[in-house]
């Protein structure tokens, strides 16, 4: 029985899960918070999402990310908590890695070289790629006897094609600060995509979607045959669609104008629109579900947020069916994507003259399984398919590794 | 037989035509440049491309705009050059704004209140309001007995839906300092909806169809049963498609990253992404004319600008194509528009999906006319309508003045 380690690294908190690669089901799965600080917490889950789930919640201090890893391996060790015997029963640790820019395309076995081009990317990726690193390390140092895999949010828009992932900028800016669109979100695109030509028994590299991912972050990808040809994101996770916190795409002069009318200097602005933007800007709140409440109770700025949302999403929708010629599905993953029937019947809205219409009474129907929710008319399978990237990263670890 | 002035003025340059509005023909049109320095420039055109035309070129110098619409005055009245013999003959002025912003809506006459406005709205169009405003009061001086009227270029994109027209950024943004999308190129994409309407046989108010205005600056309008319901172009004309120096869409994080990686300052970088952008960016030519040839001789980089460029025009005829349901029509217009044959047939390249194929000998036709350039098997009929912003204007500034 393979387990492998995935570990998601935060600068401040760590996710992680022990999968078991012959179920592949975690085994335990939990999180490390507030690192640094004076209390920080620890939630621990055997079997999550099963019967048997059983759920532990510690209140103790991590000085470090290392003193939070050494914590959650004696938890997997000892105690009611324990799930193995041997840390040595972990075969392999595979992290999230987010920027892997032009450099690493696929996910490879962490070597110093790795390690240093993920440390030249921290100009791209400032908040993650550094904690993700650190990440790393303390696994290193914790695991010695494990292999590191590397698993990248943008590896699976790196077959975008130039004409895509190229901004109209000074073309100096692309040579000289690695200016272009990478996108993000990539291991949840590439699992829904496997899974979903899986569910329609069809050859993966000969099957094309469109790819809904609607969580706090939220991109879209045009898969095509299996490869992305163009995905929402761009250099950053800020870009595309609107979402929780964060703007989407907006007209580049409102920065010039922004800065003239309010005097914030662009640090603030950007920091604006990543976390007081999206629907929290509209409306004050960046939870779906509290927006559908306050419409129910008539609030017309949390109208307006969803709107605009479904909107966003519609308009990559439209470009990508362009583009695509022909697709396979229709897919909706994630948060939002898998849990809201809301946003996907407003989305999904008087899309007949593009053969695409739904079920409400299906699409109604919560479920944790991949499901088709389009009805017998519509000519492109709408599908809700449940993403997984911690299984995804264990699943390329396990390749990277046997091989 | 009613004459109509209409007037265009930039910061140091207006043009001009002065338009029988019983042949809808320019009597006159004509350029004057350079104001304020020491040399500047008039040309002049009687019965412009006709076969009767005239062209006069003078080199002196003009203080100021009242002494270059002084000297059109003049030149409208006397020698060679003369058009008519009073003038009174001038029924009414019409001038192209640029910016009305939420309080200007319509065409209207230009009243004090209405010059408050649109000195008002400085702050959102800080190099064409003002320049309009000093044609409107040049004008005035010189022609006290015509009415002068104003016509926007936000005007006709005045009907988008809130969902369409707000950015997820902090609504106090909308509320304080007017951000929203306005859109630009509304005379030419409402005169190109009028006639496409009447070349196709429908009503107006009935006709559906994607208009897109690809000239130096590029913008694309959706427009359902004759009123625009989204448009490319946002708060400024620097938004959307890639332009002939102008970056369009981008991610909206560039900025601050810019400025950490280059120092360049917001100010900086604004005129960056307008002036040194878009295609001009890529390969270093902003005329597509001067594209084609340098693909011809196997430049690189000139072909991936043209990718891009016909890339970023897909993306939102997919988009719009998606949000109006069946359309009646999709249309080119303006320099490129009317004019490239490559850029139209490989931006309606593979989109029999949609409905969409051209016919490739016809669209390597030039012609002034409005015409079709779709094949048979095409459900969706694609046409090219020469634009003629001018014309518009001066219609509806007969509109205003007779009512």
């Amino acid at each position: 029985m393979i387990k492998i380690l995935v570990i998601n690294c935060g600068s401040s908190s760590f996710k992680y899960q022990l999968i078991d690669m012959a179920t592949k089901r975690p085994l335990c799965s939990g999180l490390v918070e507030r690192i640094g600080e004076t209390t920080g917490k620890l939630i621990h889950k055997k079997f999550p999402d099963t019967a048997e789930e059983k759920k532990f919640s510690f209140e103790l201090p991590f000085k470090d990310h290392y003193a939070g890893l050494t914590t959650v391996m004696d938890k997997l060790l000892t105690g009611e908590t324990a799930i193995i015997k041997d840390l040595k029963e972990i075969a392999a640790v595979g992290h999230r890695v987010v920027h892997g820019g032009e450099a690493l395309k696929k996910a490879c076995l962490v070597t110093d070289e790795v390690k240093k081009i993920i440390k030249d990317l921290f100009t791209l990726s400032p908040l993650h790629n550094p904690a993700n690193l650190m990440g790393i390390e303390v696994a290193e140092k914790l695991l010695p006897h494990a292999p590191s895999v590397a698993v990248f949010d943008t590896e699976f828009h790196s077959t975008m094609p130039p004409e895509a992932f190229m901004y109209a900028l000074p073309y100096e800016f692309y040579e000289q600060h690695r200016v272009r669109r990478y996108g993000f979100h990539g291991t949840s695109h590439q699992y829904v995509s496997r899974k979903t030509a899986e569910f329609c028994g069809k050859a993966k590299d000969q099957f094309t979607m469109i790819s809904c991912h609607l969580g706090n972050g939220c991109s879209i990808a045009a898969v095509k045959n299996g490869k992305c040809i163009d995905t929402s994101m761009g250099m950053t996770p800020l870009a595309g669609l609107m979402m929780g916190t964060r703007c989407g795409d907006i007209d580049p002069a409102i920065h010039a104008y922004l800065a003239k009318t309010t005097g914030m200097d662009i640090k603030a602005i950007d920091d604006t629109m990543n976390k007081k933007s999206g629907l929290k800007g509209i409306c004050a709140m960046s939870d779906m579900r509290d927006i559908h409440s306050a419409i129910e109770k008539g609030d017309q700025k949390a109208k307006l947020a969803l709107d605009m949302f479904c909107h966003s999403i519609r308009h990559y929708i439209g470009a990508y069916y362009l583009e695509l010629g022909q697709i396979d599905a229709l897919v909706f993953t994630a948060g939002i994507g898998e849990n809201d029937e809301i946003v996907r019947a407003n989305v999904c809205a008087n899309l007949e003259h593009l053969g695409i219409s739904i079920d409400l009474a299906v699409n109604d129907k919560r479920s944790g399984e991949p499901r088709k929710i389009s009805d017998a008319k519509s000519k492109i399978p709408v599908l809700v398919v449940p993403t997984n990237e911690e299984l995804e990263i264990a699943e390329q670890t396990l390749i990277v590794t046997k091989a």
